[in-house]
């Protein structure tokens, strides 16, 4: 290598109030860092946008760290390696990290995750195969303990990780029912990822009547990514050792004051249990999931629908967008066009 | 048998509106019942005055079915063998069962579990090996999944299941803060049942506050009996992969309206777990808690503080003391003094 790449940043410059935005990041450029021994320079390809970032950009502190301001925006995606001094790590490997909101990151090479290529291209590798659908596997069967004709409903059906949810469920024999805001996503949920009924929040009034109507026989399983009110009205409609999986709860990030949850006593006479998790605790499993997500995804009753655009620069609209629920899909950034073998 | 004994019962003859009373229940004598096929014919000894009684009572609907008007109230205690036509059951044996609120109870012979004994005195089947005993075991060791040093908090800790909690805790070399009402149920949590800190709620203003101070490193496993403004508090101190078990929460059971909880958001970060359970689940397991709680018994290390009350005409009395947290030690009620071989 004899010319080192120019490093395009995204630093986080401003905590953000409300909705996160381009006013809270900074761009600047650097040159690349050569790798030192153990390390591995390489080329973005895809970032993931999902709603934990909002909370690492928070002054709120975290398990896992908060980011200060100055520190290049956290975030996972996918890179091909220009240069290698990391063993079993070379030029053109493509690979899955924490890469942070940049061209060019230069990291420790225990940190890489080589894709499988076998498994599923690069493209895959941040939709069916990435992160938001390891998630949900193991949210779905190792926190929620899924069970065959299990009645199970999945809140932001349309997100990154409810579509997964919904027909991971769909696939294992469960009846399904998302919840999404719109008619647009409400019919993407019902019509492509087959859910058995669907709930248009933004359309009820009552949200609880609503989940009993398209759960007439309650909830065994729900898959919590939201928080907050829909959580309330979902305990309503427990069934005996129904399970929650508290994986999001983006309806309070942005709450100005905390939601006071009234149904736990739903919790308590369902004799349920309502459980959270990290999915970097499974990082050993990682491979049994995306095994079992890429037979899925191969014989097509697997999809994950994505929402890219392209450039890093997007990167703080497309955070915006998630929040305002204006994206139709997981959003992924195109950060380069030049993506390797795939 | 010649004669039949008198059955003296207590019925439900109004719901309660707040603390269930006297005025709720009416007394009436009728002819013991002689035993058919397969049944068995008691005398009861003790009956256990339990938290669950008040949703018995009420017209919420419940898994465990409420109690209908004219009933006789339901409840479980110790009683010996009048005359049986129960294989295997012979009178002088004394067993445990849903007895209700009667002094000559005849049951279906499968309902009853003839006391062992050589466990313990007839007295400790309703005290240290009694179902509040053994809730305590499998709600800390089953749902909470006890390890040694955890940080374990317990609310209603001076109660029937709570203090065997506290014990159980203690004796599993975990470090135990209790939560109780007033000095003297707090001097017993402390001097008594061996916790390593006492929080007295009633005279704290900032319940948050206070367990701050009396669980310094945070809290890893909450064994709940109270819900409400307590469980938000703890909520608030809980450490990495914490468990809350939630077994009863008497803090709800009368409340006009029911308390949001608004620390949730602190059971997803801390990756935890909330788990409700029936003790009944647990039936082809009693004997593996009971030989248990009977070794700690035995060896003084577990005890189980008694508030004893004469008579039958003093359960509706006795259950009314406990909603107010007047009794010292679990409530039981002596409704005869023939207990047989102790």
């Amino acid at each position: 290598m004899q010319e080192l790449p120019t490093n395009h940043r995204l630093l986080l410059a401003a905590r953000p109030t409300g909705i996160p935005g381009p006013e809270n990041f900074a761009a600047d450029t650097v040159p690349a860092r050569a790798p030192d021994a153990g390390e591995v320079l390489m080329e973005t390809t895809y970032l993931s946008i999902d709603p934990a970032m909002r909370s690492w950009m928070s002054e709120k502190p975290l398990q896992n760290k908060n980011i200060s301001l100055g520190e290049v925006m956290r975030g996972g995606g996918i890179a091909r390696v220009i240069a290698s001094r990391a063993a079993g790590i070379e030029p053109g490997d493509l690979v899955q990290a924490r890469l942070g909101w940049q061209t060019h990151p230069t990291l420790n090479g225990r940190y890489l995750q080589k894709l499988d290529l076998t498994l599923g291209t690069s493209e895959d590798w941040i939709g069916p195969l990435g992160l938001s659908a390891v998630t949900a596997y193991f949210g779905l069967r190792d926190i929620g303990g899924l069970r065959r004709h299990d009645h199970v409903l999945v809140s932001s059906a349309a997100g990154g990780v409810g579509q997964i949810a919904v027909q991971i469920a769909r696939i294992e024999g469960c009846r399904v029912v998302g919840i999404a805001g719109g008619a647009r996503k409400c019919a993407f949920v019902a019509n492509e990822l087959g859910a058995h009924a669907v709930i248009d929040y933004k359309a009820e009034e009552n949200l609880s009547a609503a989940i009993a109507r398209a759960c007439p026989h309650g909830i065994d399983l729900y898959f919590d990514n939201v928080g907050g009110p829909t959580l309330d009205a979902a305990l309503e409609h427990l069934r005996p050792g129904a399970r929650i999986v508290l994986c999001g709860r983006i309806s309070q990030t942005l709450a100005a004051e905390s939601y006071g949850v009234r149904n736990l006593g739903r919790l308590s006479a369902a004799n349920g249990r309502m459980q959270s998790f990290l999915v970097f605790n499974y990082h050993d499993r990682y491979d049994e999931a995306r095994i079992w997500l890429a037979a899925r995804h191969r014989d097509s009753s697997l999809q994950q629908k994505l929402h890219v655009l392209a450039g890093l620069q997007q990167a703080p609209i497309a955070l915006g967008m998630l929040f305002r629920g204006e994206n139709n899909g997981k959003l992924v950034i195109r950060v380069s066009d030049d993506l390797g073998p795939r």
